[in-house]
């Protein structure tokens, strides 16, 4: 079989049967017409029903499997490659980005001759996929590592935190393209790891990848760039295309940010905040007082403990889940409860069986907007009785973020207090009826 | 110890001192001055810091307990009691509803002259506490249950479902009165034991309690009975207040609706689609295509099935979890992913092992905004080959209640087509990309 990046299914069948690879020159009969031109590879998110051609016009054309009667080689073609274009001339007085990659197709770009997406990460990659860059920062960048972000863990944020403490010191901002997925448990990582850091880190993801027309990754990354060298501030931030039209990105605070769509660009949204600042052209727009730059010390505690499980309390709800985390070792576990952080009578057993066993339980809301408010109910009462932990108006996913942090970094006494005490934005005490920005 | 309803903490513990119960005239002498008046009760989510007295000229006053020098009972006061005013003249023409009770705020009432909060629950309490309503419909109330929201369980539901079944026949619309905490599983929950209903069902609860000024209790109520009776339409809705500030209800599909913030009057969103209707000082404004009302006679559905869960992957989510369900006999689980629908790679045995114990296992995403998409990566279609069942833009807590059901009313061989057929507007094909009303 030929090298058919990216086909599979009906698509591959039939180019298989063939003895045909991308970039070769082929000739397809089909209902409705003759087509030759140069096989393209396929994207990994493309159908299984088309195959694709680039015809010698220049068009790419998309045949239907299904309407196609033959298809013959002509000629071997070129393999696809990617002859990265002259570099740009770096000015050395801008500012000096460090950019890390961990996956995700912000980081990748479009051969335009193939059709192909290849990874781009070297600068010179970057520079030229994005050439304004070239005038924004000098860049230097690190792949470390390259998995899809559902498959992030724990170990991975320390990994990336320890990068970033390295960078630091030579650099005036850090850039992290990463997989929207887990983007948002990231920063909140970030934003407890590498406390007190002083100078801007900004996640960047992109929801459509380079090649489609809708793409936000160059303005994405061109404003986290921006926010990373130029913002006078420090922190955890994430920076991604904002709900208008009008080609401007939102910057979040790492512990306050959730994708809130599977696929618009503006998944992400700012809870019970309003986004920290804007990007748009170039120029920010801070919408809050946010932590100055500082010296490059600090003292980054970059471990987090996994055995701390997020649980969704749900009508019927058993609380089996609660005694398998117990049996096994659990050392925290976040309850997403109803409303103002309840969950039914039915769980203070297992709930109480934790707390006695000095396991931390605390509680978020599953409404995800407002706070949780446990002495409005006798259920809420009674659960702090128990010893459940209110973690007032801090997200599920930031509140088990930050208790991994918490186990890891603190001990057992400071713990519980740690929790409640604002870090990096986490908890909010103004502003209770905020939902979103208007 | 003295009657002392709703005093806690603190202010209990000064009250219970003395021999004094709620309604006694009682001397509290106190720094800044002398109070003799009429001991009022407090209400639950009252704080612990005050004893409040009616004085003589009929205003209250709140005595913080750090103040009091000493408390002295002056005479036995009568125990508070409600009279119910004289029933208003109901217009035999009036259209009829049937109004049933869960618990939950919104049955709740004031009794003005002791400040006590009772359950207000008969036809003539609810025309007394809200006089509107006499000119609205012909009420007929039933308690079906009392209860914390939060300790509903889908056993509840089937007695919830069973009682609007045998009210259908007789009356115009029935009205669900909820506490909010889980009123949206409840309406996923009699969506689909109801569908097919000729009739509207419309549930409603409230944000504040009916003694506070902002209460949205009152105009809920109105709302849900105007809608119930004289709305064109059948199916299951939740009615509570919209975002505006101009007095406007909205109107919820019941498989489309979550409780988006801990405690604002518009926490109640439609997902995915926009309110189906509005309605203002009794006018309804229907915003959708809905089912036009018909015969009563319909095959209700109102078993659940409990051995359902809800899992939220999280990163370092331990597959343990999903082990534990398939070692307790679960029958079903929905898991919430990440994006359009993905977990880690290191959940696969555990799903495998689920899925070939014909255990169905769906995916739903939580973004809760937008919809799964699992042909896009590699990750979502290998959870494909493993069985798991993609649930296009169905909400995870409406899922796990349609799952719960599909479980209980349907052949193992039919489970899977039903929990991906649209039976009560729970998937919608069309508008991908709304994500909330403007």
């Amino acid at each position: 079989m030929g090298d058919l990046p990216g086909y599979r299914g009906a698509s591959l069948k039939a180019l298989s049967q063939q003895d045909v690879s991308v970039g070769d020159i082929i000739l397809v009969k089909a209902k409705g017409g003759e087509f030759k031109g140069s096989l393209l590879p396929r994207y990994e998110y493309a159908d299984d029903k088309h195959i694709v051609l680039k015809l010698d016009n220049g068009y790419n054309v998309g045949i239907e499997v299904s309407n196609i009667q033959s298809i013959s080689k002509i000629s071997e073609g070129k393999k696809p490659t990617f002859t990265p274009p002259p570099l740009p001339k770096i000015d050395n007085s801008l500012p000096k980005v460090s950019i890390l990659g961990t996956g995700g197709t912000i980081a990748s770009r479009i051969d335009y001759r193939t059709g192909a997406v290849h990874p781009a990460f070297s600068a010179e990659e970057l520079y030229s996929v994005i050439p304004e860059l070239a005038k924004c920062a000098q860049i230097e960048t690190e792949a470390v590592f390259n998995i899809y972000s559902e498959n992030m863990t724990p170990s991975n944020w320390t990994k990336l935190a320890e990068a970033c403490v390295k960078k630091a010191a030579n650099v005036d901002g850090i850039v992290i393209g990463h997989g929207t997925d887990t983007m948002a448990y990231t920063a909140a990582a970030l934003s407890f790891a590498l406390h007190g850091i002083g100078i801007p880190v900004v996640l960047v993801g992109s929801q459509r990848s380079t090649d489609r027309p809708s793409s936000d990754a160059a303005i994405n990354m061109i404003s986290a760039v921006t926010f990373a060298v130029r913002s006078p501030v420090s922190g955890v931030y994430v920076a991604m295309h904002a709900g208008t039209d009008d080609g401007s990105v939102a910057v979040h605070l790492g512990t306050k940010v959730r994708k809130n769509h599977t696929s618009r660009r503006d998944a992400f949204e700012s809870v019970n905040i309003s986004p920290v600042a804007y990007v748009k052209d170039q120029k920010i727009e801070l919408k809050a007082k946010l932590p100055a730059r500082k010296g490059a010390k600090f003292e980054a505690r970059t471990k987090f403990e996994e055995k701390v499980a997020l649980v969704k309390f749900y009508p019927g709800f058993d609380p089996l889940l609660i005694d398998a985390l117990v049996k096994n070792g659990y050392k925290g576990i976040v309850l997403e409860g109803t409303g103002l952080g309840h969950v039914s009578t039915k769980c203070y057993d297992a709930i109480q069986k934790a707390t006695s066993n000095e396991i931390l339980v605390a509680m978020t809301s599953q409404c995800i907007w407002g706070r949780v408010r446990m002495t409005v109910y006798s259920t809420g009462r009674e659960l702090l009785n128990l010893g459940v932990i209110p973690l007032a108006d801090m997200l599920p996913e930031t509140a088990l973020v930050k208790m991994m942090w918490v186990l890891a970094n603190f001990k057992y006494g400071e713990q519980k207090s740690m929790l409640q005490r604002n870090i990096s934005g986490e908890i909010n005490e103004r502003s209770p009826l905020v939902r979103r920005p208007a």
